[in-house]
């Protein structure tokens, strides 16, 4: 699993600061999480192909996390792009773009497809084989998710020496993968615990942007691998934190500890904050194990 | 007068370039002229004050000249903006930009005015004491107009020597500077030519993006101080600039030729150009005084 941060400040672009956008890439999907101003730029440094992006979530229609859309589209069709592009986004994105790209005079060249959201319960948007992407409703001045991708359906990994040892032909061997036992020629029947091993811990990323400080999403995010979590400011700011529906670094953490999450990501950082130490400092007196996010960082998470 | 070229490609940003924006600098006012994606962020690094800008000029709804208008306006707003805010834009604009506003939950903190465009033919769009916007109608995909930003009603400059000679007082210096003949207690008449200069020549600068190569638009440029003019292409595609309703290097330095311009301005450059050197190189075999704008690129320009 890998995760870009491609900006990650809060409220208005700056001369060398983007604001919120993320490439994920996990079990060969590439997905492109929120769409600041300026994210097709930002995705040209990262190198991505942008006709692997299929899937655009949104997580609320604010312009730091969405107006870099429009763009981004219009690009993909002077690319002449053919492949379909799905983008999951609150109601009224729709409209919105729909209008622009129309005064724009484009004309769509390949499929795509708008999936409103405006549920305010969690709700699974997208499913394949390999994994679900669900969502994580937030409180922001507007209508806002998170989103949870987590991997599904991971297989056993085969015990080689076991199955050697019982001379079972290559052909059982997905199922064994996929956790049934064999019965030999001879009648007897092997357990699957001998001839596998358990599967890699399924891989599972939370984005929660932007959200004032809301313990009810922790049964949602409870134990996944890596949680990125907006800390637009520090407790010193705590009250203007709660008048925006932010959250404070020390809230994230809270946030990460009590869900018992591997590592937090921090991010949406307000511009007031010169050096961006202070909003690592203040999480990991609760939560060590804390990232930062920077506009064009990578981080690799093994499984 | 000052010129920034803020960005100067053409159809999409680029990772280290940016579409059409420029800030002209001309009695005072400082005009923004198109705005694409990332314009704020170039705007930033120009150090210019966000709070001067009053009126912006854009001359087609494509997404390489517009798309950074939304997060421009939003931003405003984030910064407690007081002054007025004129847009002057083809039609649609307005409708556009409020839907996007309005989805964004974005409520507006300071007077903004659409000025919607819409006329086939040359017209006055801004004028003041001291200068005059005049619409230059383009020949594009989509309704396009250039604009020609011309100063006005320049004093003479008094001849403090003659005024001198003939003792005349101080109280009748603005008549002066304003052409006026002056009769002295004798009852003899001055001339006015005796006792001031002409005006500096009138500052104007015509900016042309984006066109195809349309020789009508130059009575309406004729002897302008400096032209921007569009290239998007070299004269070896130039079947591709008229597809496209672009022009070629060598079209823009016709047009600058016959309207007897002092300078010519490049850009919007195709990105199939990797040194845009060739663009002034091609221009200038028929006029040499050509120059290239660059992102970020300023120009001064004297009287």
């Amino acid at each position: 699993m890998k995760l870009t941060t491609l900006g990650c400040h809060s409220a208005s672009p700056r001369d060398k600061a983007r604001t919120t956008a993320q490439l994920l890439e996990m079990r060969g999907h590439l997905f492109l999480i929120d769409c600041g101003e300026g994210t097709q730029m930002a995705l040209r440094q990262s190198g991505a192909k942008f006709a692997r992006i299929k899937h655009i979530f949104i997580s609320h229609l604010h312009g730091d996390h969405f107006y870099g859309l429009a763009g981004l589209i219009s690009t993909f069709q002077l690319q002449g792009r053919e492949a379909e592009l799905h983008i999951h986004a609150p109601k009224g994105a729709k409209e919105a773009m729909l209008l622009l790209l129309k005064v724009s005079g484009a004309h769509m060249v390949f499929p795509l497809y708008f999936h409103e959201l405006e549920s305010k319960e969690s709700e699974v948007i997208f499913e394949d084989d390999k994994l679900s992407v669900t969502t994580i409703p937030l409180d922001h001045r507007i209508y806002a998710n998170g989103f949870l991708f987590k991997e599904k359906n991971k297989e056993r990994k085969l015990n080689a020496d076991a199955v050697q040892e019982y001379g079972i032909d290559v052909c059982y061997y997905q199922n064994i993968k996929n956790g049934r036992d064999i019965i030999l020629d001879t009648g007897e029947c092997i357990p699957n615990e001998v001839l596998s091993f358990p599967p890699a811990p399924a891989q599972s990323y939370a984005f929660c942007s932007d959200t004032a400080y809301l313990p009810k999403i922790i049964p949602l995010i409870e134990g996944v691998q890596v949680l990125y979590h907006e800390s637009t400011f520090l407790e010193d700011n705590r009250a203007l934190a709660e008048k925006t529906k932010h959250s404070t670094a020390l809230e994230a953490a809270k946030i990460a500890k009590a869900a018992n999450v591997q590592t937090l990501i921090l991010g949406h950082y307000s511009s007031r904050y010169k050096d961006k130490r202070v909003f690592q400092e203040e999480a990991q007196t609760i939560f060590p194990n804390t990232l930062l996010s920077e506009d064009g960082k990578e981080f690799y998470f093994s499984e």
